[in-house]
C-alpha cells in the first residue's frame, strides 16, 4: 500500500499468505504438497448434479430464499440424527449450519473472546483458526495432553475456550490416544462452563484400523435431555463430498449454539438455502458414505507412497513418522535451526509447494519443520514431489 | 444464559432480534411485513437447475473444490466486465466475490476498524450493517448529506470509512439526489486516502424512471489503468436471482480488494465454488436480466398497493412518502414520543411483522418509526397487513 493509502487494521500486517498460495491458481506443472486438499477426481459431481434436481423440487423457491440463521430445519434435523447415538440425544438446536468448518472458528472466537484474551489451543496448530482469531488478537496458552488432569482445569479454567484436533491434527497428523482424550473431558467438566472445541474434518480418514472415539463421543451425558456438555464438535462436508460447497456444523448446548449464530447473522446472515438443499438431499442419499470406500483406499495408498518417499528422499535432513490417518505428514529437519521458510522459495522454484511450521504457530518463531498433503495428488507426484524437494533442500544448504 | 454458563463477548448482549425473527420460519397465518424479502414467485428455479447442469459440465470437480480466496476467475472477470463502461476500466483485481452482500461489510469492518474507531454512516442504516460491525464497538457518526463539502470532507477524514446506501436507502427508501452524490465524492476525494463504501443492492429496482447514477458510476476516473477510485461498491444476487446463493461482491481499487481478501481468507476461505459456478452460468445466460422486467412490474404494483393502504389504513397516525424503488416504505408517527418497539407485540398478535425504527439505529434511541417491505407479499396480504397494523395501532393506544 502506498503511505497515503487507508489506514487498515494492525491484524492485516501479520496474515499469512500460505492459504491463498494453496487454494489459488497453480503455475503449470507445479506439485502442490502444501494444501489440504481432496482428490478431485472423488469429488461425486454426479451424485451434486442429481442431489440437486431433486433439492430443487423438494425446496423449490426455498432453496434460492434467505433461511433462518442457523441453518434450514431439514439440515439442523438431518445432523442432529447423523450424530445422535446411545446416551446422546441431539435436536435441531444442537446444531448450527455453518459456511465451512472455518466459519465455526471464526464465530466462536467473536462471541467469546474480547480482544487480547486467552484461547487453549493445541499448537502447531490450523493455520485457518489463527487467521479466523486474528483480529482478536488473541493470547494464545498451548495445550499440553501430557498434564495432569489438575494441570489441565486450571489452564481451561484460565480461558475463554479450548481449541483442538484430537484425529489427525493438522498439521501434524498426530492421532491423541484414548486415554488422554478422556483426561482433557475430565478436566473440562471439572473446570466448570467450559467449551471444549473439537475440530474434528479428518475423523472418517483412518487407514489403518477403526476410528478412536472423539471428546464427543465420550462425552455421552445420558439421560432424556438433549447434549447440554462442554463440547462444542465442529464437521464439514469439505473433507467427504467437497469444500465447494463450504457446508459444516457446529454441534454442542443449545444455549452455546444460539450464541455462535449470533456471530453467524452478522457475518453472512445465513449459510446459502442452495447449497444446504443440495447437501441435505447428499446426506439422505448417503452419498459422503458412499464415497467413504474409495477415498480411504485410494488416500491409503498415497499416504503410503509419500512415507516411502519421504524414508528414500528426505530421511537425511527430517525426522517424521507415518501418520495412521488424515491428509498429512509432519517432517522436523534434524537441524534445529533449519529455516523452512526461507527454503519455500527454493522449492517454489523447483516445482514443489509445501507448508512450512512458522504458519501453523501463532509466532512464526517454529521454522524447522514442514506439512506435507498426500490425499491430492497421485503417487508418482507424490514421489516427484518428494524428489524435487529433497533437491531443493540439498540446493539450499549449499548457498553461499 | 445460567450464571455458570459461559462468559460471552459483551457484544453479544447488544444485538438484534428481528433479523433472525425476518428470516426465520414464520407462524401461521402471519402476514411479513418486516423482512427485506424478494417476493418468492419472481426466484427463477429452472434456470438455476439448469444452470447448475451447465456450471457442473463446465467447471467439473472445480465446482465442488477449494477456488481462490477473492473468488473463482470466471466469476471476478464476469462481474468485472459487467462494471466495466466508458472511463471506467476493472479487471478481476478490482472485485471480491463474497457469501451475499452482508459479508462484504463483516469484512471491510475487520480489515478498517480497530476496536472503538470511527464509522461515518448514514442513518436509519442497514440493520446488517450494526450486525456485523458490533464485534467491533465502533463509533458511530451519521453522515450528513446536506453538509457543504468542506464539513464532510472533515467528516470523511476523521472516519475509517463512510457507508451509504444511495439508491432507497434500507430503511427508509429513500433516494439520495444526484447532486448531494457528486458532493460527497468531491468531499472523498479531496479527503485523500479515504474508502467510501456505497451498498447498492437495490440499484435495479427503480419504478418510476431510470436509475440515479451511482457514486461509482460518477467516479469514472478514466485512463487506460483499472479503476484506483475510492469507492468500493457492493452488489448482490439476493435482490435478482435469490439470497440463497448468497453471492454478492466488492469492487474498488485493487490494493483495498486484496487486503478486504485478508478478512474473507479467515472468514470463509472463500465463497462457495459450487454456488460461482452456477452464478457464473446464471449471469451468462442474463438470467438476472430475463427476470428484471417481471420483478419491476411486480414490486411497482405492490409499492402502490401499500401505499394506497398506508394512505387508507394508517395516515391517521403516521407521516410517509410513496417511495420510488427499493423494497420499504418508512412511516414516521406523528407523535415523536410513539414507541415502535412497545407496539411490536400487539402487532405480531394481531397477526403483523414490522421492522421497529430502533433496530436501525446503533443506539436503539429511535422508536418512533417503523419499516414496511412490499415485496414479498401480494396486493391483497399488503392492504389486510396495514389493516391489521393500523388495528394494533389503536389497540396499543387504548391500553390502560
Amino acid at each position: 500500500m502506498s503511505e497515503t493509502g487507508p489506514r487498515y487494521a494492525a491484524w492485516t500486517r501479520t496474515t499469512n499468505h500460505i492459504t491463498r498460495t494453496m487454494v489459488g491458481v497453480q503455475p503449470r506443472g507445479m506439485i502442490n504438497l502444501a494444501g489440504g486438499l481432496p482428490a478431485p477426481e472423488i469429488y461425486p459431481v454426479a451424485a451434486v448434479e442429481a442431489a440437486t434436481q431433486r433439492a430443487l423440487k423438494r425446496f423449490g423457491s426455498r432453496a434460492l430464499a434467505y433461511g433462518p440463521v442457523a441453518g434450514l430445519p431439514e439440515m439442523r434435523a438431518k445432523i442432529a440424527e447423523r450424530f445422535s447415538k446411545a446416551g446422546r440425544k441431539l435436536g435441531p438446536e444442537n446444531v448450527l449450519i455453518t459456511s465451512g468448518g472455518l466459519q465455526a472458528l471464526d464465530c466462536i472466537g467473536r462471541v467469546l473472546v474480547e480482544t487480547g484474551e486467552t484461547i487453549l489451543a493445541q499448537f502447531p496448530t490450523y493455520l485457518g483458526a489463527i487467521d479466523a482469531w486474528r483480529p482478536l488478537k488473541p493470547r494464545y496458552v498451548h495445550l499440553d495432553w501430557d498434564a495432569t488432569v489438575d494441570a489441565q482445569r486450571a489452564a481451561i479454567a484460565a480461558a475463554k475456550f479450548v481449541y483442538c484436533v484430537p484425529n489427525f491434527s493438522n498439521p501434524t497428523g498426530a492421532l491423541v490416544p484414548l486415554e488422554k482424550r478422556r483426561a482433557l473431558l475430565a478436566a473440562a467438566h471439572a473446570a466448570g462452563s467450559a467449551v471444549l472445541v473439537e475440530d474434528d474434518p479428518y475423523g472418517a480418514l483412518f487407514y489403518d484400523g477403526p476410528a478412536t472415539p472423539t471428546l464427543f463421543d465420550l462425552d455421552a451425558a445420558g439421560g432424556d435431555d438433549v447434549y447440554r456438555g462442554p463440547v462444542v464438535y465442529l464437521g464439514t462436508l469439505s473433507k467427504s463430498i467437497g469444500p465447494g460447497l463450504r457446508i459444516g456444523w457446529a454441534i454442542g448446548a443449545p444455549e452455546v449454539i444460539e450464541t455462535i449464530a449470533l456471530a453467524k447473522q452478522g457475518s453472512d446472515i445465513g449459510t446459502g438455502s442452495f447449497a444446504q438443499a443440495v447437501a441435505v438431499e447428499l446426506l439422505d442419499a448417503e452419498v459422503d458414505r458412499a464415497v467413504h470406500d474409495a477415498m480411504i483406499a485410494t488416500y491409503r495408498k498415497r499416504r503410503d507412497a509419500l512415507v516411502a518417499a519421504a524414508r528414500a528422499h528426505l530421511s537425511l535432513r527430517f525426522d517424521f513418522e507415518a501418520p495412521v490417518g488424515g491428509m498429512f505428514m509432519w517432517l522436523t529437519a534434524k537441524d534445529p535451526a533449519f529455516d523452512t521458510d526461507a527454503l519455500w522459495q527454493i522449492a517454489f522454484a523447483e516445482g514443489v509447494s509445501y507448508a512450512p511450521s512458522s504458519v501453523f504457530d501463532s509466532t512464526g518463531a517454529v521454522k524447522n519443520a514442514i506439512r506435507l498433503n498426500f490425499t491430492l495428488n497421485e503417487e508418482a507426484k507424490l514421489v516427484e514431489g518428494a524428489c524435487r524437494l529433497s533437491r531443493a533442500v540439498e540446493k539450499f544448504l549449499q548457498r553461499p
